[in-house]
């Protein structure tokens, strides 16, 4: 197939299971940006659908009255732009429930790609991400937020996406940032 | 020369001059994260300072007092690597004077390249943007805050830089995506 089929992208930002500081695995807490600026992203790079995976309620409906304000409130009316962007966000309690939904739209479970700021061996170039992307296989590109993703979903990820390296040893982007960057080389004209 | 020569590759963040919604000249208010998340990617690729532009004298003091709790205060110790991305930031209240700053330090004028999500005639493009830091031209990368550069910011920049392009006409990425991705095509590995 061509760059010009269909690509099936999804992001998902991982709230748990992710580690703190200590690698304790922990849920976090939801960063309001984290929902502007990845579906800003999101939007712009034509991924099919933005999860937020929380299992905490506080938090789901702490998601919910945002997108509210956005999609449906006065938000949407004083910038359109940002509406058309929140309304591919799904917030979901868990990783397995976002698979489920997402194998049912695609008629086929989607391959998870995690990524990470450490090396691991066997890990996924940028360039194969693509042509995978343009073979049509659905994707989801699964993110951490706090300090990232858990090991044991790091093991059942199909697969880990290469670090993204920078000038020197320094490694320490934002979620927000990588999203960013790594849409870029996967989706980038 | 080759890509291994040092970089000398600056970012501003202009608060001043930008243009609001209905294309007025303002200046912006400062945003805590786009200190946070533009030192860091500044940080990752090995920017060499990234300079915070506004007129307004609360805001400076504001900016301060954030890289004080970072730099000097307990978050330098709660977080290190914080530390060590929030040192690049140099907050000045005018484009003039961090030319004036850069043209010292680096021995001559920087040239200065406007980004913009809007096609400019004769526009930079990210290869020759890599060749000119290869060829160790110093290079200030100003990005705009609120609704962006305004037109005599624009045109007295030396370059524009190629507007990123996604998938379709959305085009609305947040400053702090923007950064990441055009320094990630800038210098990225």
């Amino acid at each position: 197939m061509t760059g010009s089929s269909a690509k099936r992208l999804y992001v998902a930002l991982i709230h748990h299971p992710v580690i703190d500081k200590n690698g304790e695995t922990i849920a976090s807490a939801v960063t309001n940006l984290d929902l502007h600026d990845i579906a800003r992203a999101c939007k712009t790079y034509g991924v099919n659908g933005y999860y937020v995976i929380t299992p905490l309620e506080d938090q789901m409906v702490l998601v919910n009255r945002i997108l509210g304000h956005w999609i449906t409130g006065v938000g949407g009316r004083y910038n359109p732009t940002r509406q058309q962007a929140l309304e591919l966000v799904r917030v979901r309690a868990t990783v397995a429930e976002m698979i489920g939904e997402i194998s049912e739209a695609e008629g086929c479970r989607p391959k998870t790609v995690a990524t990470t700021a450490r090396r691991h061996a066997g890990s996924l170039s940028y360039r194969r991400l693509r042509e995978m992307l343009d073979e049509a296989v659905p994707i989801v590109l699964a993110f951490g937020t706090a300090w990232g993703l858990s090991d044991t979903f790091m093991a059942e990820a199909d697969f880990i996406l290469d670090p993204l390296t920078g000038a020197g040893t320094y490694n320490h982007l934002s979620v927000r940032s990588a999203v960013a960057i790594i849409l870029d080389r996967a989706l980038g004209g």
